[in-house]
């Protein structure tokens, strides 16, 4: 498996700038014209267009290419979409377009990427496709990709490449150059030197501008940081990126159960699982699923419809709190109408807790040192807002009805409801994360019915036993 | 400005791995036992303890000890409190310890830094404080740090680092190996070198690993790739971080708007940035604000209460469609029962649409190209959604009820406030998008107003037009 980059890096151009937006996307103009071309059977104009678009941007051009006319531009400009377009394309647009290939071109643009990223093509197949691919790659290649393929799914196993530098203890840097000049089947993308003991284990990394900084004499050894990261080849890909941003690492390597090295990963591909792992957990709290715009409506349909679900039974419950106090809404409507603003506005106030220890949690700042601490926090801040909005909601209720007890039951239900937020909002997804659920799934589902049910039975009862109606 | 790593490594270890919890974070029984020792007044202890943390370890100590216990901390722990430490700790714990400090100190902890990491630390204090830091400087590191603040907050002038390799483009490759083993005065964390031409325009950029690759006779313009992405030092950080995430960049040259290179920004600096922008839109679509659990109290309710009170005015614009319909009501009550399911589930359909939506518009895939296609794709979700949603509690409420009516009033009811609030989930945040706001704040407030008021007026209006109450 050779490395997709060339030594003398490839001369192309990410064409002109007057061919993006403002987001630094391909502009609506270009898309268009693109596809108009594609359209009129004019492949040549299509291909000249897209020639000088970097990867990143001829993968962005098909994905911004609606769903249908995706084949055809595919088959335009076929010679173009390789490796690297393929790496960098959304999961659901390039599962797409693989499908449409055969196991062979598969296989020969597998050939061409670092492990990582074709094992990012090939662990989506269907099993035949799979071993189909599989058998038409070289044995080396086989080998490598089946043994990412047998780590499991989104562990630092899949994530890591094979292509990297290892030297062994006893080198001078001299040594280190002479090997790195006299190898041309070496990986060319690097960015540290991995320094290794007889038993292939890395006791050490050199930053190649170290390298780059010492006389040749100097023995490697003298030159290395011996406080690494190491990755466990088992670990998940969420905790991996944590350690990438903690110690601000450009790469790490990946050791066996044994301790020995294995492979390493690079940040180039732990940005994107940065990315994705914190802008997943809006998707999560809300229900949304993966919530990629490019996946399958009916995947979208299957996702969403299962909290609409769960919530439509919170609901359920809420209801039935209410029609214990049919008589007392009878006896007086407007409670009725007032009712749904204590346990919308408790809603919201649990939604701003839930989301903050969510993060706090996924970003490691909330640990057992700290719990008791942020839960008082979250309770003192509850506090003040509920006395805020109690007091805003009661004076408004007072005057607009002329009915100062009405305020007062209005007021403090608020202000119940509201401390009752704060603590579900807390308590809640803590609760999840002790017991290994990840806290930002299903959690919304239960704070959301606290707050409800929490908030119609204590505005309606204390109407009810406060002597309020007749 | 000298650079904060030596040419030979600090060879720390990062501690026993039994101080680590499973999070990767410090054990609570560690910093029980550092905290113990230096309420002991047994700094020795203490000081033993955190001798072989790494540096972003001991920013977690400092994090994870109550705000009332981290001044005696950080007095017991004072000579290991150094630049590295504060560039790795969460920014309102720095700045609460930055405080405390004299001018004079800081000005001595930001000498060591980089640049972007100086600047971090000097741009949050207050005017007096940053100008006796300034004069406190040497006057080439107060010149380069009073520059980077004359750019604007969350620019591209203030992430980066004036220390960086740049080389004429008349050089070879053993030009360059010279002058980087020759001057020690130059930075050593760097990943490419910077070619310019005599303007000191960026020309191309070398990675390291092929200038170690390539013979030295070789010029640097053929080793380089000509292809870079330049970023403009006026470049929100948040437009950064996706070019460094689209093109999978490791640093890129930072030019002004003469096209001059003028600093460097590296991956590691915008991880952080990636999680963080990725991160923050549950917080805002929340209402939570910036979300840190180290925030002061009185800040995070400030943050909070503006949004519930908001809410709370939506939920008022609600109240008056209910009571519109309180006739209504007084004949049927339990249609007060059900009301909150109507709002209620049509709020979660609306919010799973908001988060897929501000998602993408966060990432660039949502652009003007796909809008339409986007638009209905959500449509079509909705319409499933709410059919299913419609069907199930049509069916309960006719059986429960014994009432058909009922259930055919509450499941179309139901549909329509789906497919409503798919449309809003989706236009309100792209309008906000075309007029230039930050879709994640304020679009949450819209949707649960039109779910909320839609949900009752469809709901009550159809129970009184269709018969239903007699």
């Amino acid at each position: 498996m050779t490395s997709e980059t060339e030594l003398h890096g490839p001369e192309i151009d990410r064409g002109a700038d007057a061919d993006f937006d403002e987001d630094d996307r391909l502009h609506p103009d270009f898309v268009r014209a693109v596809l108009d071309a594609v359209e009129a059977g004019d492949v040549e104009e299509a291909r000249a267009r897209v020639e000088p678009l970097h990867p990143a941007d001829i993968a962005d051009l098909i994905e911004l290419t609606p769903a249908e006319d995706r084949a055809a531009l595919a088959s335009a400009i076929a010679d173009r979409i390789d490796g690297d377009v393929l790496a960098e394309m959304n999961d659901w647009v390039r599962d797409a377009l693989v499908d449409a290939l055969e196991p062979r071109q598969i296989a020969d643009i597998a050939a061409e990427l670092d492990t990582d990223d074709a094992v990012a093509i090939i662990e989506d197949l269907d099993a035949d496709d799979q071993r189909e691919v599989l058998r038409a790659l070289d044995p080396d290649d086989r080998a490598a990709i089946e043994e990412a393929l047998s780590y499991p799914e989104e562990s630092a196993g899949r994530l890591m490449q094979r292509e990297l530098i290892a030297v062994p203890e006893h080198w001078t840097v001299g040594d280190v150059l002479d090997y790195l000049r006299a190898d041309d089947q070496l990986t060319t993308d690097f960015w540290e030197v991995f320094v290794v003991d007889p038993s292939h284990r890395p006791v050490g990394t050199c930053e190649l501008s170290w390298i780059l900084r010492t006389p040749r004499v100097v023995a490697v050894t003298d030159v290395m940081k011996r406080e690494q990261t190491l990755i466990p080849v088992d670990m998940d890909q969420e905790e991996v990126a944590l350690r990438f941003q903690k110690y601000a690492l450009i790469s790490a390597a990946v050791v066996d159960g044994g301790g020995r090295l294995v492979g390493m990963i690079t940040v180039d591909d732990i940005v994107h699982i940065i990315s994705q792992e914190a802008g997943e957990d809006a998707l999560l709290l809300s229900g949304a699923g993966d919530g990629d715009i490019n996946e399958p409506v009916r995947d979208s349909y299957k996702a969403r419809v299962r909290w609409l679900i769960a919530n439509l039974g919170t609901a359920l419950v809420a209801s039935t709190i209410i029609t214990q106090f049919e008589g007392t809404i009878a006896k007086m409507v407007v409670l009725a109408a007032l009712m749904p603003i204590v346990a919308g506005v408790g809603g919201n106030a649990g939604t701003q807790t839930l989301a903050v220890t969510v993060r706090a949690l996924a970003t490691n700042q909330l640990t057992r040192s700290n719990t008791l601490w942020a839960v008082r926090r979250e309770l003192a801040i509850a506090l003040m807002n509920g006395a805020t909005i109690a007091v805003v909601i009661g004076i408004a209720v007072s005057l607009f009805f002329a009915n100062p007890k009405l305020g007062v039951v209005i007021g403090t239900a608020m202000l119940c409801n509201i401390l009752i937020a704060g603590l579900a909002g807390v308590l809640v997804p803590l609760t999840l994360e002790r017991l290994k659920a990840d806290p930002a799934i299903a959690s919304s589902v239960f704070v959301t019915m606290t707050t409800d049910s929490m908030g119609f039975l204590v505005f309606l009862g204390l109407a009810t036993a406060s002597g309020l109606v007749g």
